[in-house]
Parts: structure tokens; sequence; C-alpha cells
């Protein structure tokens, strides 16, 4: 197959960037289109754009020029992490014209006919594309991941629920400041200091977690009846989103049962060798110390959830710590994982071959 | 009444550091003596000791000789920050020589006989001090205060086990570099970086809070019969503790009455005007991204905890955030609040004057 | 005499809120207004800005109604550090309407008339100031401090010039983040990094100082003939620029002198008895490894420069580090200061004793 | 060839662990030995060793024995990143026992026979080594590489050198946290704060950069006549030292002619495409802003210099901004990148060829 167009809505911004670093080379996309809903527009993309990742602006970009988010783009699909009060129309908009949208924005999320989707915990949720094409009836199509911190949360509990049943989660967050985007945090705030909001993040978590985890009846995702308490806190580390997290479940397991059905666990992306989806999703170290944000963050390439201190709790059954590359699993890494995933099931294909 | 004299034993460590400070300009105590456990003895303490607080060394304890952290030593009554290892044997061979010990050290903390003490707290449990003075029969005692991180916990608490009835607390930190005292943490494990264990740590604020909040039954402590879970987190930042705390009540409250229970506490130490009580334990902040370690650690000269985002809980019935200094309120600052209440119910005098 | 009445201009930023922290008990001086540039006029300053000191917002200005950064406002003098920008046009216009102006802004340093001032170094070119009120001839005029990173340099090298004749000074500062303002430098730009470009703050540095050193000669000053370069750094510290300074001397001059005549250094401020002046304008470390922003910057309150590591240098003739706060002594400090000597030498009276 | 068998002298340090890691898949070296110089000999290298890079710790090296790091060690030739105080008596006995010894320690830098080489700038100095094999007469030899420090410097200048002659050099540092070792820095020490003084750090920078910009006289080396200062920092960053520079030049120079001779630069291990030779030696970043540490050290795989910032300087002719990675190109790079010049130049083969 022939690689994919495809265009890159917010592509000035820290997840822009990422997703530009990871499609460099990816055998099944290339990019030929970049648009940015600042002040931006019309400029090469070098001229506007400061690359903040390690190393320079990749060769292939510098040169592209950057369009207004709306359609019609050069391209057969678009990665959106468009800020939040653009997205909204400026996904939509794509849709109807007949694109797919693979969308890190949480505009869209927790609509009903829109899936929520991480590749190894609810495929199944694919299916609501059905009604939603209906409902556009031009071959384009919405589909979203979840927040950053919430995908590393649902990882995780996802072969647990589907072995031990999970009545309630109660996770506490050290999220990483690229999370926050660019310019984000002021340097002010954070040296020698911790903050305790992240706007809308735990409602974010309580949601997201439940629709993800919840099953497909008939057309509708009915929401997991897990009860989910988040509270998120905002570190000084770069990047890598860390929790700690304690589980109640419905059936009794021993500890050495729950570390085995985390370190076994492997889905649909890895039984497709899909190109980003690690070889394990959850890594379950042997440290003691461990997981850590500077080290840990990239496992996987940053596509796996490093779990470690699992450990009986006094309060509720279990708790460990988690951790995720917060702009790679939780964001464009996920993003591109989920087009893998719809190339895979051949809902994605070249613009001429749609409908 | 004339000062009462001080010796500080572990007067090189961070901790010691405080006592030296906070205790400069005292109107109840006068350092006499310095004592350490390490290679520094018999050298003056300003050889001895690279001082890594804020500004230059007291002039005042430039000159004193550091000695063995063994009897006799040239004062009235002991502060200990010893290290674990040794504060055992040394703070017991003080005790029964016949000095009153305030002690800083975990060795002595779970001991049955010895008061785990909060004076806004738990000031009742002082009546121990009756048993264990005839167990050493000299005059001399040990009164300990909790790790750096129950203090803050069980402070938050008090109102409102005393009011509702706490069943349950679940509590997340994250915790400062100095509570690791010096060297402590290397600067390559926590730059862009999170630590997930804190050795010991966890099981101390599960032990030590249920002691703090317990009753006396006779002679006895009953522990307080609620579930404490911990997890702690070591984060980038020098000074003050915070926790991500979510509680469970035994009588319904409304969010209201949390809020009401926690700002309007005060106790023993307040109507005494204890020297270094604080007007107000417990603040409770009307910011709504507070409280922070580097704008919050000082509040009430670093004797009060401060408190933020409380709403209810979705797994929990309540969720707040908290925080204190960890070597103001949780070590040397709560080791001589201790002494002063010792002071202010005859408990603690002058050498010549005891037993 | 009864304090005279300040106005802030500027009063939301980094060094506004300095100068509220600064006057909050000042026996001279009472904030009575606050103006801002942005968008924050008429607005409660509670409203309107977000504390970022330690500790809480002081009261007396909770309530103060953010004005236009324009005359008329209810004060007798005006502290300014407004963005540069503005600042040409809002100086000009209070001093134009009759007010001192102190400012802090660089709009106004290297015009002719204009006193670019410290205290301890070029009081004498207060004397400028006669040309000025006649250009103005309602009374106003305007007196600035220089850069944050200069002031520190002109205070290390005025003795040494004095004594011995600086010829050559190379000048490289690592700058604090507080120096950027807020929101300022991006966390993600900091952490783990050093940024070696601060945008026109070189320039500043290298023709400052040679102002500041100057002599008057007739209505002028002339620039001193040292020559000056300086290589600027942004390093990851929240207050406290420091610099590795290497110079060239006139006359030849053994260690000793150096380190006495620097040590030794005391000015017209200190005679005066200044509120704001430090005991020691500089103050010579014994300790081998200081001057450290962390430790040192509050030193003499902000207002002492702290120098270490004196030796001599292999391609000019000596090198040591100097530190000083930036906001305090090389900003809000610097400016009130400057005022305390405009008292001292009857230029600044309440307004109705004006002209 | 087969690959040579490498020893680790001082394996489980920070610079031991660069070894491991890049020595991993390289096409000419096997690790076959460990040793260290503390407690840990005997364990299996799993056990005694923390490894604190990014990723695992390479399966290949788990389970070999730490050993003494004495002769003999089954391996062609030992690289030592052995501490100063043990590094003498050890690198001189494996010399003597007939191993080529390629050592980043600083023991036996400045020793008339023993070469301090950059491949890049100093290949002549390899011709010293007849005259200590001679003196050593089994085969074995010692070449060391630079200070991290130095490595960048002297990379920077010898093009400059070469074209210009540089008549003096003042060098101030801004160093990583790794250069320290690990633990290394306290954290308590570094956080929000910078240290003036790193032990003997410029003392090496001034002597070795003269010996390594020297020309070969007979059988010695003539140090170069340049002046050379330096003052060192360490600031909080993980790694990367940089450096802010100034030179004057013999000859006059355009800056575009100092651009130019920067930028062009190549030499012998780029001609003879040795595999760790960087592309370019030297990077001239385009940006205004750059380098930093975290977004330049990796650059050529962590083994090229960049530098930004040139402009006419008012002291001396020209600054600029330097940048390297401290433990790659500045330490474990830096020595396998000598032995890959060695067996180029046919001066290293397996043991059994030898002699």
């Amino acid at each position: 197959m022939r690689k994919l167009r495809a265009g890159i809505l917010g592509a000035t911004g820290m997840v822009g960037q990422r997703f530009i670093e990871l499609l460099e080379s990816h055998p099944q996309f290339q990019i030929t289109a970049l648009a940015a809903s600042d002040r931006s527009q019309g400029k090469s993309y070098e001229e506007a754009c400061k690359w903040r990742l390690a190393g320079e602006m990749p060769a292939f970009v510098r040169s592209l020029t950057l369009q207004p988010p709306a359609p019609p783009l050069e391209c057969d699909l678009v990665f959106s992490s468009l800020p939040g009060d653009v997205a909204r129309e400026a996904e939509e908009s794509f849709a109807r014209a007949g694109y797919p949208v693979i969308s890190n924005s949480s505009a869209f999320r927790m609509d009903a006919d829109v899936p929520l989707l991480i590749p190894e915990v609810n495929h199944q949720h694919l299916d609501l594309l059905d009604a939603q094409r209906q409902r556009f009836n031009t071959g384009g199509y919405i589909v979203t991941n979840p927040n950053c911190s919430t995908i590393m949360v649902a990882l995780a509990l996802a072969p647990l629920h589907a072995e031990f049943g999970v009545r309630a989660v109660v996770v506490t967050t050290m999220q990483a400041l690229s999370g926050a985007g660019y310019p984000g945090v002021a340097s002010l705030d954070i040296l020698d200091n911790v903050l305790p909001l992240i706007e809308g993040e735990e409602e974010k978590i309580e949601s997201e977690t439940r629709k993800i985890l919840g099953r497909k009846a008939g057309n509708q995702i009915e929401d997991a009846l897990m009860k989910v308490s988040a509270q998120c806190n905002r570190v000084n580390v770069a990047d890598g989103h860390m929790a700690s997290i304690r589980i109640q479940l419905e059936k009794s397991a021993q500890v050495e049962d729950v570390r085995q059905a985390l370190a076994a666990f492997t889905s649909l992306p890895q039984e497709l060798g899909l190109y980003s989806a690690p070889e394990r999703p959850i890594l379950v170290t042997r440290e003691r110390d461990r997981p850590q944000p500077r080290l840990d963050r990239d496992a996987g390439k940053g596509m796996s959830v490093t779990i470690g201190r699992l450990k009986e709790d006094s309060v509720l059954d279990y708790s460990f710590v988690a951790l995720s590359h917060n702009t790679i699993r939780g964001a464009a890494g996920a993003a591109i994982l989920n087009a893998e995933l719809l190339i895979a099931s051949e809902r994605l294909q070249p613009a001429g071959q749609r409908l």
C-alpha cells in the first residue's frame, strides 16, 4: 500500500511536533499538510514554529506552508491536536468534508457516537463509527484518544477489570510540564514547587476512564460502573506522567495474580503487529524504586506503561505506581496507533478509495 | 524563669541546623551543648559543620565543641535528631541519666509508654510520662514527635476525627528533599524526575497516625480504628511536604461543615500562648491553586498546615490537599513546641529542680 | 516628616510586587495608588493580581483599584517598573505633570540628563537633575536605576575603579528567572537547561556600566573609558543573579589589596543611614564555594552584593564571582534606595511642598 | 577483524555505565571484563551496580563478575574511568602488564610521554607512544583523553588556532551534574542554585588546553603559548557542559572567517570514517538562542560540539557559546574514539598479535 497522506492540525504545538517526529519515518503515513489555528498561517513551518524537541526540526517539514485548520487540505486524513476551543468546529468540518479525523483533542471524546479509543483496551468501540459515518455521510469520521493521564490509568486497569472486575480506583497524579503545552507552565511557578490544580483534568480522568472501560450495548457505550477518584498535581518534570493508584476489586485476588494479569497483558495491536504497538503495553518493573519519569518514560519507545510498587493497600485492595510518556502514549503516539488500527481494520484508506 | 540549657544531639544534620536556627532567639531555651554521632566530635561546630540554611551560621554556636551523644552533657534537656540507628541507645542513655529527651527520631515513637506528641492533637498522651518516669526513675524521660509527613496528616485529621469520626484516610505524599537529610537525595536522581519510594515512610504514616489519634485507656494508648493508606513520593522541592488526601467519615457532613471544622481549629497550645504555636494550626486557603510548597511552607513561621482544594470525593467522602514545612512543623519546630508544652505543664524544669 | 504617598506603575508585575512588599512597612513611604498597563485597570488589586511572592498578598493593597499609568495619580511620587514599550511615554507624562519618577525601567537610563543612579556609586550624578528639572519645569523629574545585572557589576567595580582604575571587565552572567518577569521563561525551556541568550542584556551591561562609573563633566556624564564585555545566560534559579567576572586594572595591586578594597567599601548611603542601605554594600565571603544564589541572595536583606573566589587571572588581572538579589538590589530595592537618597538630599518632598 | 576484547575499569560509575552503553553494539569492541575499585568486587554487575542511564541495564553485562582493577584481566585492552586516587597505580600496572590503557582519568594526562588525545585535534601526539612503549617494554601503554570541559574548549579552538592563532582564551563554564559522578552533587545543594566552585577544574582546563594544542618537538610536546583563563560553575543540568568563551587571535579575522573556520572543520577521524566520529565535530547553529544543553547535547550522537552566538567582543576579539555532552564526547565517547584511532593507526591489536 502506498503511504497515506496525513495533515496535522495544530502542527506548531508540543503534540503537533511529536506527530511530526513520530511520523518522519513511519511506513504508513507521510505528512503532506500542516495547519495551525494561530497567527502563523501562511508562513513556512520553519518560520512559524520554534522546534522544542531534542535535535533539529526535521528537514521534510521546514518548507511546508501552514494553513488554516479547515478543509480542504491535501491529505487522506488529519491528525488533530488543536486546542479545545477551536477543535470542535474544525474537526467536525473535516469529518463533514469526508476526512477521517484522528483526534487528540478533548472536544468530542465524550460524544455518544465517537470512539474514545485505546487499541489495546476497547477496539470493539470502533463499531460506533458505523452510526457516526451515517451521520456525516461523507466517509469522514472522528476517532479520539483519551486524555494523557487517562490512557495510562485505563491501560493499567484494563487487564485487571477484565480478570477481577474493578469496583473503585483512586488516582493521584504527578504530571509533567509538557502536558500543559507551550509556553504552558511558567518556570517561576514550578521551580522548587508542586501545583495542586490542573484545570479540568480530574473530571476528564473520572469520566473518560469509565467510558473507555465501558461495554458496547447496541450502538452505545455503557459506562463501566466503577467509581473513579482523581487528584491531579503538576510536578517539575519535562515528560512522563506518574500516578499513585489504589484499586478495589470485585473478585478477591492474590497480589501475584494481579502482577501476573498486568505483566502478561497483550491485546489486538500486538497480535496485528501494528507499527507503533509496543511489544508489551504494560511493563511490570522488578526494581523497588521504579517507575521513574526520567528513566522509564521512553520504555517501548514511549508507548509502554511501566508499573511498579504493587502491594496490598490498607484502605482499598491494592496499590501501585504507574508511569507513561504523556506526549507519546498519552497523545501523538496514541493517535497514530489509533490510525494504524483503523488501517488494519480497513476503516482507513487513501482518499480516492473512500466511501 | 531563667532559660533552660539545651543540648542538641545530631547537631550537624539538616534538622540539627533547624534546631539551632529556631532556638537562636528563643525566650525559654539556650543552647549550651552540641553533640553528633559522626567523626566531627572534638571539633568546633564551625569546623565540623557546613551550614546549609540561608544566611550565615549563627555566631553563638560557632565555637561550641561537638561532643559524643552520651551523657553527661552540660544542659537541662536534650533535643535529638540523631539518625535512627544510633538514636535508640543514645536517647535511652540520656533518659536513664535523668535528662528529658525531646526527640525527633523514630526510635521510640511506637513504644507503649512514650508519647508521640502533637500538642494541638493529643496533649493528653503526656500522661504516659508517669509510667515512663517510674521506669527510668531518674527524672529523665523521652517524648517524641511524629514523622514529618505524619504530623501534617494527623493535624489535618484531628478536628475532623473529633467532630465527624474518620473511618479511613488515603494519603499520597509529594515530599521535599530536606526530608532525606544531607547529602540525602543525589541531584542526578531527582532532576526532571519523581521517586516513588521513600524507605519506611508509608509504614510510619500508617502506624503513627493511628497512635496519635488514639485514645488513652488507662496507662495505654489504644490506636484509633481508622484505616490509613499511604503512598509516598519524593519530588524536586527543597522544603515543604505536600499530600493529596481523601477521607471517609463516620458521620455524614456537608463540605462547609468540613471546611469550618478545619478552619476553626485551635487547641491547647493556642490557649496557652506557647511561643512556637501558630495562631492557626490549620489555614484553609481561599486560592483555588494552593497550597504550594514554595508559597505556603513558611505559613505561621513554618508551623501552620495549609489546606486547599477541599471537595467531595467519588470513592471516599472528601478530598483535599495539605502542605506543611517538613523541617519546622515536621521536625525541629515540632520538638520545640513539645518542649514548650512540657514547660507549661510543669514537666520540664532546670536540672537542679528536677525529680 | 509624614510619609510620602507613593504610586506604583506596573504594580502587578514581579518588580511591582516587590515594591509593595518592601514598602509595606517602610517608614518614609506609603502606597496610595497602583497603576498597570494591562487589562487589569479598574479592578481591585486583589482581583487583578496573582500574588507570586511567598506568603499572602499584603492586606493594605488588596482593595486598591488599579488605574491607568497616566497622571494624575493620588501620590507624591511614582515608582515605575513598567515594561519598556510603555514606560517611555508614561514616565515622561508623569514627570511633565510634576511627579518625581523613580524608575526601574530601561526607557530613560541612557538619556543624557537622567541620572542612572546607584547611591553608593555615583550619587554625584544626581546633579543632572538640575538640567532635567529645567527641561520639565514642573518639579517633576526622572531618576533611574540600572539593569539588574549592571547594578551588581557596577557596585563590585566601584571601589576597585576608585582605587586602582579598571581598564577592562569581562562579565559572564548566570541570571535568575525572576529577571524575565512573569510568566517570563517557560518551564519547558529551562528545566535541565541553560539559555545562552537574554535579549538586550549584554548591551545594557556594557553601556550602563560605563555611564554609572563615568564622571560628571559640567552638565554631562563622560562614560568611563573601561572596556566592558558581557555574555549573559539564564539558569534555573528563582532569584539571584550571579556573575563570573574578570578585571584588568590600571595600577598594579596585590590580591589582598583588591580584597580589602571590596570588603571595606561603604559610601554615602551608609553614612546617611538610609533605611534600605545595607551595612555593607559588598560582602566578601570567607567560604571557598560561595556566593551561591540560594544561600546568599538575601544578604543585607537583598541589598548586599556577595563576592567570593577572588584570585589572580591568567588572561586579565583578577577574577571573582559576584551575586546579588535581582529584584531587590537589582530592581525594587534599588529604586527605593534611590528615593531615600532623594529625600536625604532634599530633592523629594510631599507634593504640596514641591517646586 | 574480530572484535577486540575490552575491560572496563571503574565500570559501576557514571562514565563506566556510558562505556557499557556505547560499546553494547560497537563493531570493533566487546566487553569481556568489568572491574571496580570499591566494595562491589566479586558481585555480578547486576547485583553491584544501580543502572542510572535511561532504560534498562544491557543484558550482556548483567552476569559479568566485578573484578579488582589489577591485571590480569581477560581482555585485549582496558578502558579506564577510575577515580583519580586509584587510577595512577592501577593504570600503570595494566600498562606494565602489556595492556593498552585507554583512560578517561586525570592521573596521567600531563605526563610528558602520555598523549592527551583528541583525534580531531592532535593525532600527531600519538607519536609519544614510541617513547612510552619503550619505557614499559611490554606492548602496554597509556593514552588519555582530556577533562570533559577541556575537550569542548580544545575542539572549538583547534580550527581557530590553526588558521588565525589563538593568543588568549577566556572560558566560563556552566557544567552538568553528571560531571561530578554519582552520587556527586547533593540535590539540596543545586536546586534553585548555582555552585561557583568545581575542585581542580579550572586548573585542568588551563593546563590541558595548552598541552593539547601544543606542538610536537622531537619526543616532547611544547605547550601552546596561549593564555587560558577558566572560571567553572555547576548548574542544575543533568548532561551537557556549556561554556561562554572569548578569544583573542594573533591574526585579524572577520567574523565570517571565524564562523567558516569552525563550521568547515573536519579532521582525520572523519577522513578515516571512524565509527564514533561525528560527521561534523563542530556544528555552528543558526538559531540565535542555541546551543542549549537539553536540545543540543545529543548532537552527533553526543560527539559534536555545538557553537552559537558568535560575535565580536569588546575586550577580546570574539565571543561565542559552546556545548557538548560531557559523558560522551567529554568522557566515554572520547576514549572510545581514541581507541578507534589507535586501531586505524595499527597501534591496537588483539593481545595475541601484540608486541
